[in-house]
């Protein structure tokens, strides 16, 4: 399979897709809050991963419903309010959202139920929607939606909160084609790394088989990303199929192609973190089995005294090796070993030469960790804790 | 038991203890950097509690294996450096420091061995100490010490790093006295929460008593003090008795001196961490049992974004349901509630009126978390992340 990715096309890139985005006067600010993904078929496959968190807003509890189904006909999206932590009737704000797009697509001419619809919302957890914004713009959103086969940037920037640039990507393969758009810049974590990617495709491909391409995808790539430890009541990742270039790909092509555009996304989420200064990865080797190699890349992505000092451009090991001394996974504290882009800085659990001296003014920090328990390995990508994090997240909700 | 808490006294207020710090050129500032804490007698009991990290500084691996014995006629105390991934060089460094204080105490007229001498070390990790300097200073400070029976307050300034002011408390009891020094003001976290610790008393106890009460009273507070999460590799607790009051507490009473004098340690400890805005305590009610009210507690003290909103005194309740959600522990999502200083913001799961204008302004923030999973409770004690706590950490080595 020869491939080519490009990051100037998003969900409407595969055949089959219309979305859009338009300003609907959720966010005061009026800038563009609501996206509309549409499935055009002929098939209407789906798959989801949501967040781990036990307080779940109340758009995935709504499209974890919806999902169980395998099927989708479309994905209604707003930023401007995470409509979580709202109870009962913020669910059913989300279920009225559903049955409006669902009557508006019934009445432009594709006959849709609101268990066709996926809801996604990001923004402030707590409060309830503007509904009568909601509801109007999504009538409108449908007829905008109808004028054209793109859009898919439209959508990628209606979701945008804190990110700077709208996150998209397309991958073609030989005949058929793969895009998503993703958002997120903060409360990025484990169990789930970031707030809402949707992933299109017009290859044809059953549930099962976008479920299991889905689970290794953002297994190995959103699940791997971890920003400040925090993870979101709202954290969404759909896979919609229309069959529409009517190829049906190999199970391994399709995993590939899925991981590739997830693996974009998550690299460009991380780019565009909260406050970020430093694209950080942290790489474990050595580790016993490969669940403790990221349990110990997660400790120290995660260490506060780690970030700042990386921040600082401080080639302060010490305190990685104090974050990764506290996970609980085996370690030989007389080999540890750790280097900095490259140039060892710690062996056998001692500074090694020149070790105060390494450079770490880049933009780009790989931290290498080797515990000498083990074969496997694993990595974890974070940011730096700067000020500009702490500054932007001191003043979300004022 | 009446008592009485003193701020101004401290290891050498309870009476058989000397103590005193100087500036041993360990430090390049000239500050204090070494202190000397001597047991009198008659009795040399002993117990120590240690840092729970993998990597293991030198010193607090010589000081568990001295500690085995249950028995301590003095501590060492330097600043300046922490020994820490030195490899086996640094362990003789420590090593030849209990040698050189056991050779000076006995010149003076108290035969002592190296196994009576524990030892600790702070500051930098990775870098072997100036042993030339750390030997004079240990010639020097025995003499010193000897010149009377205070000094408790050299001590504990000569033992700060980051911190600001020397932590010191004394309590009285009826004829019976406990004295305290810490320091710590970064990498303060779970499984002991401080860098040094050095409590002495004049009653009468026997090393398995010593240990019961010291155990005790850390699980309850230094344990339970969490500002970044980090975890040292030096952290060290240690109570020594002399017996010099001739006055053998119940060990309910001993417990309860004990824990009064580590939970003041750790309030001034929380009141002085690196970049403190705000001191606050998260306390989470209603679950299952202690340990998951702990775990709970935790997750929310831990979290980036909860200690920011604090930081800006956002009362941005969403994020602490958020944190506590990804917590795995029984809670009810319909029933969970919150309150911020006593004004409840979250009810059964969704905003209370006037959630958003609840003033946080002042300098103690009290977060209460109640689960409806069960009857238990705990409280983690915490900071905000600020500004000043990205600045200490981002250039501290260099």
């Amino acid at each position: 399979m020869t491939v080519k990715l490009v990051r100037t096309q998003g969900v409407t890139a595969p055949a089959g897709f219309r979305a859009t985005g338009i300003p609907a006067g959720i966010k005061a600010s009026g800038k563009l809050d609501l996206a509309l993904v549409f499935n055009e078929g002929p098939d209407h496959h789906a798959a989801g991963v949501f967040t781990r968190n036990q307080i779940k807003a109340a758009p995935v509890q709504w499209s974890q419903q919806v999902l169980t189904t395998g099927r989708l006909r479309a994905v209604i999206l707003n930023s401007g309010g995470a409509n979580a932590c709202t109870g009962p009737l913020g669910f059913q704000d989300t279920h009225a959202t559903a049955e409006a797009v669902a009557a508006a697509l019934s009445d432009w001419g594709t006959e849709t139920g609101a268990i066709e619809v996926a809801v996604c919302s990001t923004g402030l957890i707590g409060d309830r929607l503007p509904m009568d914004k909601v509801l109007a713009g999504v009538t409108e959103i449908v007829h905008e939606m109808a004028g054209g086969l793109t859009g898919g940037e439209e959508a990628a920037r209606a979701i945008m909160t804190t990110d700077t640039v709208p996150k998209q990507v397309a991958l073609h393969a030989d005949s058929w084609t793969v895009g998503g758009m993703a958002k997120g810049a903060g409360m990025l974590a484990p169990s789930l790394a970031t707030m809402l990617v949707v992933i299109t495709t017009d290859a044809v491909a059953g549930p099962e088989m976008l479920r299991a391409a889905l689970n290794k995808a953002t297994g190995r790539t959103f699940d791997r990303l971890d920003i400040d430890g925090s993870c979101s009541t709202n954290d969404t990742v759909l896979l919609l199929a229309s069959g529409a270039s009517e190829v049906t790909p190999s199970q391994e092509d399709l995993d590939a192609a899925v991981l590739a555009v997830c693996d974009d996304l998550c690299a460009q989420l991380q780019a565009d973190a909260e406050g970020v200064t430093k694209r950080v990865a942290i790489t474990v080797a050595g580790a016993a089995n490969e669940e403790e190699a990221l349990v110990a890349a997660r400790a120290v992505a995660r260490d506060s005294l780690v970030k700042t000092a990386l921040f600082g451009s401080d080639p302060n090991w010490g305190r990685v090796l104090a974050a990764v001394g506290i996970a609980p996974v085996a370690l030989d504290p007389q080999r540890i070993s750790v280097s900095f882009n490259g140039s060892p800085v710690c062996v056998d659990g001692a500074g090694a030469p020149g070790a105060r001296e390494v450079d770490l003014s880049g933009e780009d920090i790989d931290v290498l960790i080797e515990l000498f328990a083990g074969d496997a390995s694993a990595t974890i990508r974070t940011t730096d804790l700067s000020h500009a994090y702490v500054e932007e997240n001191s003043a979300y909700s004022s």
